[in-house]
């Protein structure tokens, strides 16, 4: 290694939550590596502001990777399903959303190993959240630590005796809570895009990300910074 | 689904070990789903025998997708790092050969996996193995129980109660006994490749891969159908 930090790998989707884990693995001293995908969803412009923000928090490298989902399939974040709209904000959701996209927190964090590998960080961070996403099996604590054992089992790292360690550090935090912490290290969410359905670079405002969004800012007596659409 | 066969996800490298895995589905009656890679690798010919051996078992699907594994780098299959030639082909191989790819099963099955909740499939098949293989990590048998723990917890499919079943029938065998059960069933091995560092369309006849397999092919009293460079 070229430097005396520590290395992070860091998922940063241009979001809200994602967003505030890399502040948060800044602020804890990491040398942190962001790693966006490319993933064939309908927002493209939060690979814009992964970009922009990346750069702003002067990260060591940004990857954007290609990753076929849009060709394997079956979401209504990548395929011809219709986002739904005007929903009543849930927060401890029962059921799975239509925008669960099938695996693709597994397949992310899988490159996000990889490259953890080949750059000897021992460290991810992601923006997983267990509290406004409890529908999505792939976000739940009792799933990231499966994948840390099975990390451990699979790799030349963990098998050498590395320890690997995944930062969720959003895990049990509400929207607001989240929110409250980005603000005190001085997160600037007019850069970060939530929104499953934009219009051009403005937030539908009406999708299920932008009413939780919009609900945390309220909870959290502040504004929004993000441009709407209406 | 719209027919009454159970279906099956198979990874297909167009290699020996992942065309015997093939045979085996399509005898235990399984309607096939092949998955390939394009991961930068220098070996592309694989990709074209991958395509004429999914063709040739008239599989229902054969899906190819780009993984930015040479984005990531670390590996001699990937990288500018010399594959070894002419070393002793060692079963149970203590070290992590330079031929490992940080990642790579992982990355390979969460995309079967993936593609497997998309098409209602329960089952999903890959060639590894423990005997030849014993040097990587993400070849294990502890590391395909951690993987699937994992994906019960992390999918859809497995939080809604679906039995996902990882077939690898090849984890205990030897080359040769992998050779032998895919005469057994038939399969023409001179469609398949298995050479880290082809010339042409010519194995090298000296890599880890190809000395291996011959090897294999000399402990069953049979010949090497695959064309060699010398």
């Amino acid at each position: 290694m070229d430097d005396n930090e520590a290395r992070a790998v860091v998922l940063l989707s241009g979001g809200l939550d994602s967003t505030t884990v890399l502040a948060i693995a800044k602020a804890q001293g990491f040398s942190c590596f962001c790693l966006s995908f490319q993933y064939g969803q309908r927002q493209r412009v939060e690979l814009e502001r992964a970009q922009k923000i990346a750069s702003h928090f002067q990260v060591k490298q940004h990857l954007i990777l290609r990753v076929e989902l849009d060709a394997i399939g079956g979401s209504a974040l990548t395929a011809a399903v219709a986002v739904p709209k005007d929903r009543v904000p849930q927060e401890e959701e029962a059921d799975i959303p239509v925008t669960y996209v099938p695996g693709r927190n597994i397949i992310f964090l899988a490159h996000a190993l990889s490259w953890a590998e080949v750059l000897e960080a021992n460290d991810i961070f992601l923006g997983i959240n267990a509290v406004d996403y409890s529908g999505y099996p792939d976000c739940r604590p009792e799933f990231l630590d499966a994948f840390a054992h099975m990390a451990r089992l699979g790799t030349k790292a963990g098998v050498s005796g590395k320890e690997l360690h995944f930062h969720a550090p959003l895990q049990h935090l509400s929207k607001k809570e989240i929110i409250l912490r980005g603000v005190e290290l001085g997160v600037d969410y007019g850069m970060t895009h939530s929104c499953y359905d934009p219009v051009g670079e403005l937030a539908c405002g009406h999708c299920d990300a932008c009413l939780l969004r919009l609900q945390g800012f309220r909870a959290a007596g502040l504004d929004d910074p993000a441009a709407y659409a209406r």
